[in-house]
């Protein structure tokens, strides 16, 4: 704070009160008295953090800083501030380095505590700065010893039940022995490695750009093709990307769940915290467990309803999806996939549309006597798991007579014998 | 190399004896007689590693590296062989991982050892390849075991005067109080950050592809203007591959020196090892120290002359320069920067070229009595210092007339009175 007023920005000291230990009240008041001695205003609020950690079911740690967070940048907006500043120095640098280090974090994690960071999930606009950065500790000390600063020691500090506790306490001193200047060390790595991690942050960017199909309530779609014309690195960065996208507070992900998804294999694989990726024929979706993906690229039979009887005209289903229906004499239709023709003779008006169910079989066009897994028809034409439970099923008396996009039976074929042709299609609104 | 055997590629077995250790030789016979059991064919050689790193100024690890794998690839280039396979395991890697972390290296550094390299330094086609990298050293303990190899300890090992195992014996077992699974951890950390380096490698490459001006002998020079529109991180590995590619044996290159060089300021900055970076208005050089730099884009007094007397019609000077001299009656000459137009009766053929010298001062054409320093019409024009010494000036009786390329004096400038005109012109040859 002492060091801030040499420049010419205004400030506004802000103090968060986590209610953890005895002299947390009394601490709160000295940010205060030291506030006022410097004519600075002052804002302050206050958590009942270990009750939070206890609801949200986070560690102490991860609610303190959520709550800090909450509130520090709540009064920076509410004050128009630019930024809001922390104390961080070399030392705190050095040991989230090393902490990244010792946990297996990778680069995101080595690169330790950015200068200046935009923290999205707390405000999208005000940055976090930390002036201090470069500082060690007993630079700090020796800081407020020449300008006759008094100041507190957090007794928690000391407390080296707390991992960071114990690298400070206990890990660098005995790393001291293979490298003196091992905290410099450290925080050179991290401003060092920052410098490849926002060129490589650039890189994952323009993918992101080029490969993105959409994103949803819960899940980022992205178009596999585009996907596997990427190096297996990037597309990992990327998929690690969608992941903290969905989950900014994400700690890190698995470097090997992240590898086998990144191999691109059709299903699904779990990465971390409740979030997959689902590798589809066109299509890989990062995505949150339980999350309804979309489906309007298939035709779905409507959540409604349970049987459809067909009608002559326009049939619609879901998604914009409409099934038509008409009568007609010419026996020489041409169709494709998507448009069927039957003999009006053998479906006499008692055409219905239901759901796929699992263990439907049908005699394909073509292949008399010689029954077919629907679901081997599914997984053929390369059709998501998905989307298949709902897909529409052409029925007479519950005998499938056509399956939309794939094949239709050879029972319900036009023939020489044929008087009359239903003419199905599917198709969907532009 | 019993593992190796399931593989249907010719082994051939190649030992280097440091002759460090008082068992060296009988260790050669064994591994000779391993290969003789599995009837494979087995060359070795041997060196006072010892003596080679007194006389190279080396460490004795540096030394023993050098030789080993010049040995290797000599090996196996006089084999044919498709690469060199060392048996490095995961427990290696995690040692070089923290060697570097505790050393402060970067992401070159800390990405550890692929499981594949080309060492240009030792063969530029026949990579290095490891296919133990991810057995631990537990793994290959339990394979021979399992397969009753017997195998050796090298006694060293346990010595921790050598800093690698203070590593193994110390810091590692330390470190697992902290993470049970260090060893792989680290060897993950490697993995992942091998992937990272990829990338950035890939981003490196095409930036040196667009930026490099040439390569020479002790330098590699960049188009500056390209440089400054790089990211400062793109410009510091661009640097750094740089450094690397004149001194491949190079260990790391100091960060805060090459973060210096980046931000190229004119002038000079060491990097380390005897090299520098040398930023100039419109070329970066990194070189190793003393190199002759091209200065063939400037125009220069040859070496031997010291002055030069100016004969009509051309006068070569060196690196492809001509001054071409020539009377004519036409006072109307247009000049440029290249070109000057002096009054004969001034200068009466007693023109002559010499190289600057420090404290050469003209007065400008347009300012009469105000002179100027010449060094300063060279910092304006930004005219590189190695280019200045030699920078041709053409003078009347040691008074410049000219300084080709900047201006001419005023003294000798065509006026009402002039009969005839000098006019010169200095041009390169293409």
């Amino acid at each position: 704070l002492h060091f801030l007023r040499r420049f010419p920005y205004p400030l506004l000291v802000a103090h968060f009160n986590h209610r953890l230990r005895p002299a947390a009240d009394s601490d709160a008041e000295f940010v205060w008295e030291a506030a006022r001695v410097l004519d600075l205003p002052f804002v302050s609020d206050s958590a009942d953090v270990a009750a939070h950690a206890r609801d949200a079911g986070q560690s102490l740690e991860q609610a303190a800083r959520e709550l800090r967070y909450r509130f520090l940048f709540r009064a920076a907006r509410e004050a128009g501030a630019q930024a809001v500043a922390t104390g961080h120095t070399a030392d705190d640098q050095a040991e989230t380095v090393l902490m990244h280090f010792l946990r297996g974090a990778g680069l995101s994690g080595l690169k330790g505590m950015p200068p200046r960071v935009l923290l999205p999930v707390f405000d999208a606009e005000i940055p976090l700065v930390r002036p201090l950065l470069t500082w060690t500790r007993a630079d700090t000390e020796a800081y407020c010893h020449k300008h006759g600063i008094s100041y507190l020691t957090d007794a928690t500090n000391a407390d080296t039940t707390y991992f960071r506790n114990r690298l400070r306490h206990q890990l660098l001193p005995e790393l001291q022995h293979y490298n003196p200047q091992i905290r410099q060390t450290l925080a050179k790595t991290a401003h060092a490695l920052q410098g490849d991690y926002e060129l490589l942050d650039e890189l994952v960017e323009a993918a992101w750009r080029k490969s993105l199909r959409e994103t949803g309530d819960g899940f980022v779609a992205f178009e596999r093709s585009r996907l596997t014309g990427l190096s297996p690195a990037l597309r990992r960065n990327l998929l690690r990307k969608a992941a903290f996208a969905l989950q900014p507070g994400l700690r890190d992900v698995d470097f090997d769940a992240l590898e086998r998804a990144a191999a691109l294999r059709p299903g699904s694989t779990d990465v971390a915290g409740g979030l997959a990726v689902l590798v589809e024929a066109a299509t890989v979706f990062v995505l949150t467990s339980g999350v309804e993906l979309p489906s309007a690229e298939w035709p779905q039979v409507p959540v409604s309803s349970e049987q459809l009887a067909v009608i002559s005209g326009e049939n619609p289903l879901g998604n914009g999806w409409i099934l038509t229906c008409e009568l007609t004499d010419n026996c020489s239709l041409s169709t494709d996939n998507w448009s069927a023709a039957l003999d009006a003779g053998l479906t006499e008006g008692r055409l219905e549309v239901r759901r796929f169910r699992s263990g439907d079989r049908l005699e394909p066009l073509g292949m008399s006597h010689q029954s077919i897994k629907v679901a081997d028809l599914f997984i053929n034409e390369k059709i998501p798991q998905r989307a298949r439970k709902n897909w529409p099923l052409v029925c007479v008396d519950d005998e499938i007579a056509w399956v939309p996009g794939l094949r239709m039976a050879e029972k319900f074929k036009v023939t020489e014998k044929t008087r009359q042709v239903v003419k199905l299609q599917l198709k969907r609104l532009p």
